[in-house]
């Protein structure tokens, strides 16, 4: 392999800086090679014993130098340039080159002062690694300068491609590792040429970092040939910029003019905008470049054997000792770092000043964005004189407050909604009053609000709605991704990631609380009437809730003005997932403003309109959480009042699930006492709107657990009617109140006459509704529309 | 537009060819409009009435037209090359499409004969469409031919990849749509090219149906320079043939000498097999072509607004009414269909014969595959003299089954294992002694097993790997997919889309059981010393058990025999998602052969060697499920037992985790009496695998669930040793053993004692273990070693 970039002879002086990448760059993969072997003698002052090493030696060396060789080289070019850089660094386990980096650059130092720059500071930074209480192989929250995890593969080009929206000015540098481009959502990641707007945003620079090798296998990308690379990088609107080699001097002097030339090319697209492709970095060197080159007589540098640790016994095997403290010692550490330490100042003096260091780019701290402007719910909701008689579409009311907030935000631009494909479906398109949808290709007449600039951004894939939103949020902004509730389960492990960084991130003092991560889940399961069976899972929610209580929160409203409470109050929150599920189609109404926002705030209560019962006479509770389990859980206190006059049913919604669990469980849960003052010592009947084990599974500890009947979706779906939906899964209000009656036990031998009258109105509903293919049947109204 | 391939004149045969191509057309164009709109007048044989309409309009027309043009091409093909076709149709909701395909071809009414070739069966046909108690607008098993339901988008190429494993001569064409290309698993699903060996699979032909709208957007790859799609398919090793234009004859004509093209190349290339790109169409015409072109004035065809229902107000709005009769006969149905209402013999005998009709292609019905030839798991036993002494590494020893079973079924080519990137890690790499990695690009001297015909596919995308082995399946053959747990997140929706498809497809006589769909989560939870938090997620079990009982199974064998009967079994299984959750790590070995044969066949029971306890003198129970929480369980005996020698403790495992529900919530529930005399009426401590709520799921409902006492994982994960992980949650052996003693009342007073000792040894271990980084601490085994 040579250096495919050929340049003129350097002049002197770049010479002299390329000398000092070259040290810099020795010096952190000496770092990170010592994080993964060494627990004494960080710097080699003696010859390297056994009693030195790790009783277990974790990590991927593998892909390290690329990382570093990236580092180091834009740190030059942001000396050089001024340029604001952040860096994601998408390659699996690369945590041991970016914490070197930052110890270089004196910002692991400053935010973890027990790893300072000296002696046990280095002995720190080495035990710490991969080690029980200390950090892992990948970028976890501590690594200074990283808003990206690089645990699971897949999301670094839809974080960066985030992170640039609305950042005009700054480059995110985005390493990209050739086995992480095998996977789907890096695959379609390449589209962001088509969305960044080089007048508004900041730009993307992929560095596609071919070391050819997984950790088995060979990559794809590293094995086609290169003018295929080429042609699916210019095919997506790139302009491949391609370095290679395996001697440092000619890397660096090739990589060193690539990268100049992306920076001028950026600098240029900024100044003038047009569609011309945007450079992308091709880096070719090899895996574990600069490790061990044979191994017990078979190659590793260049190969799959470097990926992990390359000398595996070095404890045990005198010979991988030595060849481990020859390998260290070509760093020449004694010409890198001070007697205490310290790197000397030619490598650690060697970067930019203060917030220009990439490590300590304020971005990737939780950003330096304002908080939201939010309109005043009120404003938008709906006029509610008599519970349950009008109706709204709870998502088309929401749209007109998410137009406001997008129009009360407009000059701090740090405010965008993500859709795959489905904000005018989702009845939100009110909000194309005032912003579009961000297009940047070219338009036909008959398109609607198509913009460079639009601020909602639609293309047909969760993953990149999700990365992308995630790479917003993470540098300091805020948004909402819409979508259909059983599509969201696209990204259970994006979103399981974002909430364990989040976690993670809460206990780093020096990380601001981000933005939360808002889902307004919609279409969904109880409204599939024609989709049927694939697009039935309210399943997201268990997954969501399956993750540290700490950072997750799911939402039911009943109606449009709880909706508006309840995402007013998550766009307000930093640091949580917060789930919202309401429905698309028009539905009954039952709180005004003020209302909602007093049974938002408590999660759940007793509608005292919709009940029956007084304190002390309750003969059963009806429960509900969701519109469409809250519009059949009303219409069963109608049925079942009308069938037994003198029956006391007390009426329950909650909102905010996790009210449901203790206190020890969920931050948001309620004790016991308020729980039974809520629920009595009465039988419940809970109809909910996904799978009724999640209901069991936050109650399950509850007092009189045995004597809640939770119904919900049990996965029996069709297309139908959403009649029929409620009837297959038997959270329909004749269900509902067979339920309720039965555990009634003063009723009797009634029961019996009681239930045949239930179950023949239910026939005959049925199939009117089947054969009619109508909505939800209407409730009278008969008591609260007085 | 227009056509974009020029040809020279057509001869008079291809003339007439032609003619009947556009004359199937226009009949399945029509028979498509009917299903959206008429519910009787289905050939229009007299005026159009409001109430011939259909009380709710629902379908998406716009992707019908090139679906329908794509069938009838292909079967001219067909007709004259005598290959076998099998069709994947990716855009969404293309069922009605595919119906009026099936059903000219006279398989729809073969397969549901109320479904006849005359008036009342065109009745039928039309009335079920998305409606309540038919069938969905998209491709439900219900449809001939097909294997892919279309309802979540972005898996078509990967199945069609799948379908052509292993299968020579056949050709799968594959339409997908603009806007499924967007997404993730799409976009890297084009390295299709790099995995399929021409000489020994079949072909994939893609159709990438550019129609340029979603549901409101303009598509990326619609509107990107044709350059630019150029290049991206040629990039990913295709050769794009396109053709476009909006006048029939004229596209005819183009299309018919692409397929042609493409089928001569395919031809060609298995029989002479090289690395040249294969070819793909590319399919330009408007969406909703041959619709109403305008409505209110506004432009539809060829625009987003052709996306569903064209005309909306059908039966309120004359006009509306008129131009859809005049739509419906711009296709000349009295050419098209007779008096009985069967369609013409120059429409519906332009079929080919029997089995080559697209929509009678047996592989898309259950395939035509053999049965697994399985090893006998005895044979790859380890020995187990004394339970709890020696030590193996469960999916190693599994690694030797799964090459015998590789090399037994080695002529019949209907297994194959797919990994991304992670069967040699995961410790099955005995494998690699009868087969290699699938690997047609060059290759270098430091590559290790890689093989054009290798049987292990490895691709580092876990949407690859499940959707190829989705479509293996779906034709018939058999496999396994091993992955790391926390990863297997990845592809939720997509096993969720496949458990629908299996529930629904189970009552469809005419479809053949597939071979079960299996998984081997390993590198899990409990073992991710170095990875920390990002790779500690045991979910997905509970996400596949939130799908319909009857086709999900999930199974936690504590060792490496019993790993080899849940194996064995499951590839046994026909019509199941089959989840096998098993460390790789070394782990203590309890079960001989024949022992884990038969427990396994239990799928839970008292471990009697392990438990103090005899009929009804038990205190407590102890029970568990999963290989670390077995390893503790039985540790908490061991610490229970020296602390309290007169104890009497019971031991339960469980390994068929869904024994725990009762039987009307699963098919594999135990009876409450058989529950309850496992479980005995004393308290039980559960040491669970996964979340802990995943058993009170189970087992909510059984009697005596209020003293069932689950530890299991918490969300508490970090880079750390295994031992210390178990600490964090609470499921470690002192913690355990805390549990059960505080749970049995004859202790009295002794209690606050024995708690203290509990706790200052797990003080003094988890130090240790912590200190040393080692792994699971011993177990002294002092009773069942002897």
């Amino acid at each position: 392999m040579t250096a495919t970039t050929t340049t003129p002879a350097a002049t002197p002086a770049q010479v002299a800086t390329l000398d000092r990448v070259d040290s810099w760059w020795r010096a952190a993969n000496y770092l990170a090679a010592g994080q993964i072997y060494l627990r004494d003698n960080p710097l080699l002052r003696r010859p390297l014993r056994p009693s030195d090493i790790k009783a277990r030696l974790l990590g991927h060396w593998g892909t390290v130098p690329g990382i570093t060789l990236t580092h180091a080289h834009l740190t030059r070019a942001v000396m050089a340039t001024g340029r604001r850089v952040l860096m994601v660094t998408g390659p699996g386990h690369g945590a041991a080159a970016l914490t070197a980096a930052a110890w270089l650059e004196g910002t692991y130092s400053e935010h973890h002062p027990e790893v300072g720059q000296d002696l046990a500071g280095l002995t720190a930074l080495f035990r710490q690694f991969s080690a029980p209480g200390g950090v892992p192989s990948h970028a976890s929250p501590h690594v200074p300068g990283s808003i990206h995890e690089g645990g699971e593969l897949g999301y670094s080009l839809a974080h960066a491609t985030g992170a640039a929206l609305d950042n005009p000015g700054l480059v995110v540098a985005c390493v990209i590792g050739d086995g992480e481009a095998e996977t789907g959502p890096l695959a379609t990641s390449w589209h962001a040429t088509r969305f960044l707007n080089p007048a508004t945003d900041g730009a993307v620079l992929p560095v596609l970092h071919l070391n050819g090798y997984k950790i088995a296998n060979p990559t794809l990308f590293g094995r086609m040939r290169p003018e295929e690379l080429r042609a699916v990088l210019s095919g997506f609107g790139w302009r491949p910029v391609e370095v290679g080699g395996h001697d440092p001097a000619e890397v660096h002097r090739a990589y060193a003019d690539a990268v100049d030339d992306c920076l001028a090319d950026l600098a240029d697209l900024a100044e003038h905008p047009d569609q011309r492709p945007r450079p992308a970095l091709v880096l070719r060197t090899p895996k574990g470049w600069t490790g061990p080159s044979l191994v017990d007589g078979e190659r590793v540098e260049g190969t799959w054997r470097a990926h992990q640790v390359p000398l595996a016994r070095v404890r045990e095997d005198p010979q991988h000792l030595a060849q481990l403290e020859a390998w260290l010692r070509s760093y020449r550490p004694e010409e890198l770092f001070d007697d205490d330490g310290a790197p000397i100042p030619l490598v650690g003096c060697w970067r930019p000043r203060d917030e220009l260091r990439i490590s300590a780019n304020p971005l990737a701290h939780g950003g330096i964005g304002t908080d939201l402007r939010r309109p005043d719910p009120v404003e938008h909701a709906v006029a509610v004189p008599t519970p349950g008689t009008g109706t709204a579409e709870a998502t088309r009311v929401l749209g007109g407050y998410l137009r406001e907030a997008m129009a009360l935000n407009a000059e701090h631009h740090n405010l965008l909604y993500f859709s795959p494909d489905e904000h005018a479906s989702n009845r939100l398109d009110a909000v194309f009053e005032v912003t579009g949808r961000r297009w940047t290709l070219p338009t036909h007449p008959d398109d609607e609000h198509l913009s460079p600039t639009g601020r909602v951004l639609e293309v047909l894939s969760e993953h990149l709605c999700q990365g992308w939103l995630e790479g917003y949020l993470l540098t300091g902004r805020h948004g909402l991704l819409s979508t259909y509730e059983a599509f969201a389960h696209v990204v259970d492990s994006m979103v399981a990631q974002h909430a364990k960084w989040l976690h993670t991130a809460a206990a780093v003092s020096w990380r601001r609380p981000v933005p939360s991560l808002n889902y307004l889940l919609t279409s969904h399961v109880w409204r599939q009437d024609h989709n049927g069976a694939s697009h039935q899972d309210p399943g997201f929610v268990d997954h969501v809730l399956s993750k540290r209580p700490e950072v997750t929160r799911v939402y039911l409203p009943p109606d449009a003005n709880t909706l508006l409470a309840v995402v007013d109050h998550c766009l307000g929150t930093r640091g949580l997932v917060n789930v919202v599920v309401a429905g698309k189609q028009p539905g009954l109404q039952y709180l005004d403003a003020d209302s909602a926002a007093e049974h938002c705030a408590q999660g759940l209560g007793v509608w005292r309109w919709a009940s029956t019962d007084t304190d002390g006479d309750t003969d059963v509770v009806l429960a509900c959480a969701g519109d469409v389990p809250t519009q059949e859980a009303l219409a069963a206190v109608d049925v079942l009042t009308d069938l037994v006059p003198d029956l006391r049913v007390r009426f329950v919604n909650v909102v905010d699930l996790a009210r449901l669990a203790r206190p020890g469980r969920h931050p948001h849960g309620i004790p016991d006492a308020t729980y039974a003052e809520i629920f009595t010592d009465k039988p419940v009947v809970f109809a909910f709107h996904g799978y009724p084990w999640l209901v069991h599974q936050l109650t399950y500890d509850r007092p009189r657990h045995d004597d809640l009947h939770v119904h919900g979706f049990h996965d029996r779906g069709t297309t139908t009617t959403p009649f029929d939906m409620c009837v297959l899964n038997e959270i329909d209000r004749y269900h509902l109140a067979l339920a309720a009656l039965e555990r009634v036990p003063r009723l009797g031998d009634r029961i019996g006459h009681l239930r045949q009258r239930l179950l023949d109105k239910l026939a005959e509903q049925h199939a009117h509704t089947l054969r009619t293919g109508e909505d939800l049947p209407e409730i009278s109204g008969w008591r609260w529309s007085r």
